[in-house]
């Protein structure tokens, strides 16, 4: 293990947070915020430069690394950054407790918009953008950005991006990991910066359209109204979210397709032709479920729509409590929690391509079980997926099986019901934030002990970096051989 | 597909079902049970015969058959048996549709021991024998005892026991099939007396001690009391069934080799290692958790033994209503539910050998991601579990998951909650019987629809039977292509 190197790169991303947490202090300065809650943004950011410089500053005789290097250096800045991202929520005296704080910007940065505040209309307005900034931050991953923006070679950078950037990875789009970085990130800001130009339109007040297009971008979900989007009751914003939170699940390298107008190539993706299938067959289910609960089709359209695009892409938020919805309903929302939205997309979950893979899998082998001895290869996308692949991809199930009932155990020593404890982890895990239950869409994390809030926090974070990282940092025989 | 070979065969076994069913009607005789009752299963039998005789009569030209044939014949026989089986519980008038009757006996051949009559009481003797008959039949599985009995070649019996036998087959005990298949059944069936000859000695009365002992080694479940075992409010024959139900549970080849004084090899099994270790700490874990709940510790290791060994093996008696246990009680069971006991063994569920190899091949991925490239083996009871033998096990995982969710989303269009639409699908696709919520164990299958009880006896024989079998028989293609 190549400890300078991880102390260095380590140092360096967090003095670029304590950069970025420079805007929720200007947002203070802004709303003329006490000083108190000045302070509290101040504070983190000396410690964050002044940490990260002591870290960065003696440069390590060699920057190169590999795989296991990069994947500890990924779940250690997460980590950190949401202990240090969360200082300021406990310091302004909004959080009760530091842990409270850590959940929620563990929260943020993951893009799952779990909270653990009842009333988030008494926050300060630099703590709600602070808590939305963390989901646009987290969407494409910081680490992606400081490749994006630090002036080094290529040759540390690959294990980073694999590492941050969700779901299997099939061949680059743009040759060079570099632009490859710059380029995602240049679409996902504009595609946030048109969202809040057509929110505005739509007539959100500027500081909300700021604050939920983040959360829709980085499909993140906090919202900064106690009943979520459902506050403003526009059918133009319902449906403006919908739409936008389903584009941010599409994988960035298919926009970069439509860039060079390869328009055709777009729509052959198979992974986007499973995604939307999912979705209409999704919406389809549910609204032929709730049918008798509603008056108006229109209105049942809209919120059943919002609440699978919502769900799937797992952003979280919310227009109608599906919490009232019937049973089915929960169980089809509940499977959308697993599926995720696609690879390459700013969304959690186990993501759509690996989906469509394990059930084409499956079927190679019911052609195996009918046919013994007969080869049959899996294809995806018109390409086979090598065995190789296909080890990776059935190794990552199990892992997330296992910690996910792990999970599951530890929050029932806590939770009132065995619903609540398995849609929290199924909600937190897979980075989607409200779950079913006392954890429903008005419910919120409050009621768990510090211990499951720690543990939860810990989850979102593996789930986020898709397992292996977090498992690799806590696993003594990665640091103690070579 | 070789369509006469699978005439031929099932219709020999439905001849023998006949004369299995001559038992029940001769209990029908020494309990003078009214004229109709016996009339129940006269007929079927009659039934069972002629069915048979037609489609035995004419030999096929070969009876050669390959895999296809042999998972076909396996499904489609085990649907016949519970068609016609269910028969004499609708006939008699005791239970209310043909539906009921066929999902009470799928669940009796599966052992699985889930129940839509609530007053077991009100059966006749007759009946309560045929209904734990069919879990001792069901257990080693008819196909096998067949093969045992038949006086035809080894040619034809080895997908017929690769199909029938639960779990992953790593290498055969004894070396010819038929052989093999009489050694299993006579050690089950000589077990079985000495459980009768213990139950008895504990004060059981004899109907009991028979009916209770077939439960238990098929690790079916079904009752005969409406409190199932709690009525007798017997410590040892808690303990009896408790440590029975558990050693049913484990690989019958294991038992040979102790036949074979080879008692070293017996305790250095790896799969037998992780079985108990899994028992013991599911043990310990749920005690910790219970123990506000009782008074007496003595009382409270009884209960929680005989519940853990009860739902590991997938049996289902119980003694205590775990229902009203905590909700980590819960979820420890619902995880013992799915892990089922060992490969080999008359238990349902995934089978402990899947559970630890799948966790091996998680720990293996893990390495690699730690070390790209690296070739990590999985071990298994000292060998190197092949490629092709991880493909299998993998594509088998993705297949119950998928299959699992199917059930659990058309049941939650007919279940209360979501706990009971989630229990119900995992007590029976596993073999358990009783569940949580409304399906626990002081509750039962009464209420849900026809269509869901349909589903359900389905996913008994699904999970009975492995998944293949049935897959392959309603999948259109294995009938059209050769």
């Amino acid at each position: 293990m190549n400890r300078s190197v991880i102390r260095h790169v380590t140092g360096r991303i967090l003095m670029l947070l304590g950069a970025l947490m420079l805007a929720p202090l200007a947002v203070a300065f802004f709303y003329g915020e006490p000083f108190r809650q000045k302070l509290s943004y101040a504070i983190p950011i000396a410690a964050a430069e002044l940490l990260g410089l002591l870290l960065a500053f003696r440069r390590p005789a060699s920057l190169h690394f590999y795989a296991r290097e990069g994947l500890v250096i990924c779940a250690l800045v997460w980590i950190l950054m949401s202990l240090l991202g969360g200082l300021p929520l406990f310091l302004s005296g909004e959080y009760p407790t530091f842990v409270d704080a850590f959940f929620e910007i563990s929260s943020g940065f993951t893009t799952t918009g779990a909270s653990v505040m009842r009333n988030v209309e008494g926050l300060y307005h630099s703590t709600l953008f602070w808590r939305s900034f963390t989901h646009l931050i987290g969407g494409m991953g910081v680490l992606v950005f400081a490749l994006a923006l630090l002036p080094k070679g290529d040759s540390e950078g690959v294990y980073i991006l694999k590492a941050e950037m969700p779901g299997p990875m099939f061949g680059k789009v743009v040759s060079g990991l570099k632009s490859t970085a710059r380029l995602l990130y240049a679409i996902y800001l504009i595609m946030t910066a048109v969202l809040i130009g057509v929110l505005l339109w739509a007539g959100m007040p500027p500081f909300d359209a700021v604050c939920h297009a983040f959360g829709a971008a980085g499909t993140g979900g906090f919202g900064i109204k106690n009943t979520s989007v459902a506050y403003y009751d526009n059918a133009s914003v319902d449906y403006i979210l919908a739409v936008a939170m389903l584009l941010f699940g599409v994988n960035f390298n298919l926009y970069y397709l439509l860039l060079l107008r390869k328009v055709k190539a777009f729509f052959r993706d198979e992974e986007l032709r499973w995604y939307f299938a999912i979705a209409a067959v999704a919406v389809g289910l549910i609204c032929l479920n709730v049918r008798p609960l509603y008056d108006n089709v229109g209105r049942m359209v809209r919120d059943v729509f919002f609440t699978v695009s919502s769900i799937m892409t797992t952003t979280g938020y919310s227009t109608a409590d599906f919490g009232l919805w019937p049973v089915f309903s929960h169980t089809v929302l509940l499977l959308l929690m697993f599926g995720g939205a696609m690879a390459g997309s700013t969304a959690g979950g186990l993501k759509v391509s690996r989906v469509a893979i394990y059930s084409k899998m499956s079927r190679a082998e019911l052609r195996r079980q009918r046919e013994p001895g007969r080869v049959v290869p899996v294809l995806f996308n018109g390409k086979a997926v090598s065995r190789e692949g296909q080890a990776h991809l059935m190794g990552y199930l199990i892992a997330y099986v296992v910690l996910f009932f792990s999970l599951v155990l530890i929050t029932s020593l806590d939770a009132p019901d065995f619903l609540t404890a398995f849609s929290a982890v199924a909600a937190t895990f897979n980075n989607i934030g409200p779950g079913l239950g006392v954890v429903g869409p008005v419910g919120n994390y409050a009621d768990f002990s510090l211990f499951t809030k720690i543990m939860l926090s810990l989850g979102m974070i593996a789930g986020r970096l898709e397992i292996w990282p977090v498992v690799i940092l806590f696993s003594r025989r990665s640091w103690h051989r070579t």
